[in-house]
């Protein structure tokens, strides 16, 4: 336990969530020294990161409304408050996610928020940003981090009182964590990788397709999906294995590309002009699930977002979970600090079970995608969750709506959307039984 | 894929697997570099490892047999053909293995059997070996592997056209392969953790506790076991949480230390003289599962033992894996070599599985040993299991002799347990039915 009241916070990663808790904790008067290994991204010379776009939804929103930059960050966004499924014969179908016209998710760039996180975090005047500085190692008891300068190459050390890995999913600090005993480490590969391809804007700026949706090409066994740019233009992300008879690995040639997407994708190749070229010019990349545990080395280092529960894109909450982290995060420092190791593990205690949650539906939400969002038996189901939602507003809620529109922890939204099917069904069985009575009655009365 | 015919290969660790297979492969003709980090046990300068004993049964043997060494290593084994179950009124209670009085498995000291493998990896004159070096680091391409030697502290680079690493549970060669796209990599510890203790040989130098058992002292949430040794001791492992009112942590004096033994292993006390010493003396040790694959790269480089797959100790099975993953290895190397990306290739997909199987085993038997194993039900299921083995011997065998007495893969025995099971209780209600049926008939007759 640290008895110190003005810590030194050593925070490597500047990322998104790394930038946001570091304006959170300036905001509430503690120093930070926040590292970064990309260059100052406001300068242009920092590339993308792993996606050009995400989807924000309620609990990013609320955390970043809690450190007041809420609404500056949507001023960019698109809403999407539904999925348009395109067919195998060109077919729309439209989805809306909630029977709510004011609830929807947010394409934002990833780039613009970075931006705008890391311009918070400079406000705050205990916050020092130190760009193009790469985490490599950690001493998780001094605390201390290693970081190597990308100008000079030289390594150099920064001891602080509290250590913060938001390093992201390949996490250095982490990396030291897990070679201590008792630290429980997952990192599991999906079979599909994905490769981003761009619809530009169409001539005269306009969007090509729909706006204000999020696009799904489910194909069963891989999908395509296209979110929406504030410049006209969408980011396509093609989910494909990576090895096999079909799959990233047997397109050779532009011809090959060329005749997969006509027969798959075909209402997409006119929107993607350069298709051929994009395709092999850029990067196919592998998609990981990294569980961990504790994410607390004592009192003296700590991990926030991707670096303690990296997931897969396909329910949207990535960047919303890691947001939120920050948000139970400080919530832990306002009840116990300067209880560092209470703070940390308390954290820790509140967070774990639900980011195990999210780790399992974000898996799962690739094969909802993919597979069923695209056959009549899911737009029933669909369909019936929106009239019960309709119908009992207080008492049935969709499992997507309480991920995607509410606060309420992973594991318990799961908890609750399992005893509203059980009570659905249930109550079906009783509504049955009540028919059959009521129908026994009547032609024993008619005999 | 190497095309060389003589191909140079360097292997990481000397240990039990690594041992055995570089005799394996030396026998068959390979030049093999074998590397070690401990000095060379023959010196009596090395530790003993991480355990003391073993429990080396059929798997092992007939890999063993096949490098030709299992009847010298037998020589010093003590053979246990049952467990000895020491009650809280220290009561004894004998279980016997098998129904099979030839079925047993083999205490062995894990120093003398190293000490055996690395004479016979000697022995083999394309076989060289080098103590005294840590592997740190590999290419995996190359490949190459990084030892520090450990008298002059330098670290060298020895490059080979195969590298195979079987530097145990916490594998350097795993741990560059880790930071490789696509490796899926998960480490698991128990909240239990270990403590060796020895009960010396009586004063006339022989056994104080019945000599061919394997004994338990089962407490439900944790247990004592102990093995003979050939001088007559026997060590004993306390398995208990690490953390926690009851633990290992919160013994924190002699007395608590006497207490403690007192209460839960009365008739242990008098037998280990040094019981207090001893515990704070003796190291409190973790217990990690480690599953990952692929465990080649490419045609390069690969993982065997528990590099691959460490395991907890409570199906008795860690070692026999081991020596089994050698076996499986060399079938792959008389079918495909020089082939080697189809050899590694093949060896993993055929051995994956059933590692994946025995973890879970392992852990499950945890729970069997330390509380089921003294219970009247469990005593009850270990009966029918050998009434049923005795009457259908062909048709029913316990999953316990499945996974110990044979060489039926571990996943192929579990399945085959359950279909088992499943028989069983078919026959069972079969059996009910027809009964039924004739007390009707009966009945309907009398009236």
């Amino acid at each position: 336990m640290s008895k110190k009241e003005d810590p030194k916070i050593v925070l490597a990663g500047a990322g998104l969530a790394g930038a946001l808790l570091a304006t959170m904790l300036g905001q509430k008067g503690y120093r930070v020294e926040l590292y970064e290994k990309r260059p100052d991204p406001r300068t242009g010379q920092g590339g993308p990161g792993r996606s050009i776009n995400l989807a924000l939804s309620t609990r990013g929103l609320h955390a970043l409304e809690r450190a007041g930059i809420a609404a500056d960050i949507l001023k960019s966004a698109i809403a999407m408050p539904g999925r348009m499924i395109h067919g195998l014969d060109s077919s729309l179908t439209y989805q809306p996610y909630s029977k709510n016209p004011d609830e929807y998710i947010n394409s934002v760039s990833r780039a613009q928020l970075n931006i705008d996180l890391i311009n918070a975090a400079e406000k705050q005047e205990n916050v020092t940003l130190h760009f193009n500085q790469r985490c490599i190692d950690a001493d998780l008891d001094a605390p201390a981090a290693d970081f190597v300068d990308g100008d000079t190459g030289e390594t150099h050390r920064v001891a602080g009182d509290l250590l913060i890995g938001a390093d992201g999913a390949f996490s250095a600090v982490r990396g030291r964590m897990q070679r201590t005993d008792l630290f429980d480490y997952r990192q599991d590969y999906l079979e599909h990788g994905y490769k981003e391809l761009t619809i530009p804007p169409s001539e005269d700026g306009g969007f090509r397709i729909e706006k204000n949706a999020l696009h799904i090409w489910p194909r069963r066994s891989y999908m395509m999906i296209a979110l929406p740019n504030a410049d006209g233009s969408f980011t396509c992300t093609l989910f494909w294995p990576l090895k096999g008879p079909i799959s990233f690995d047997a397109l050779k040639t532009k011809e090959d590309v060329t005749r997969f997407f006509k027969e798959h994708f075909p209402d997409a190749v006119p929107q993607i002009p350069d298709l051929e070229d994009a395709y092999f010019a850029n990067p196919t990349s592998s998609l990981v699930t990294v569980r961990c545990g504790p994410w607390n080395h004592g009192g003296k280092t700590v991990l926030v977002g991707d670096s303690a529960h990296a997931i897969v894109p396909f329910y949207g909450q990535g960047i919303n979970a890691g947001f939120e982290d920050c948000e139970i995060f400080m919530d832990c420092v306002e009840e116990s600090a300067p209880d560092w190791e209470t703070v940390f593990s308390t954290y820790y205690r509140r967070r774990k079970k639900h980011t195990d949650t999210l780790a399992r539906l974000a898996i799962a939400n690739f094969k909802e995608m993919r597979d069923h969002v695209g056959s009549p038996k899911f737009l029933r189901k669909k369909k019936r969750e929106r009239l019960l939602h309709t119908w009992f507003p207080k008492w049935y809620v969709p499992l997507y709506s309480m991920v995607t529109f509410s606060r309420i922890p992973y594991a318990d939204a799961v908890r609750r959307a399992r005893n509203q099917e059980l009570k659905v069904q249930s109550a079906g069985w009783a509504i049955a039984t009540l028919f059959a009575v009521v129908l026994t009655i009547f032609v024993v009365s008619m005999i």
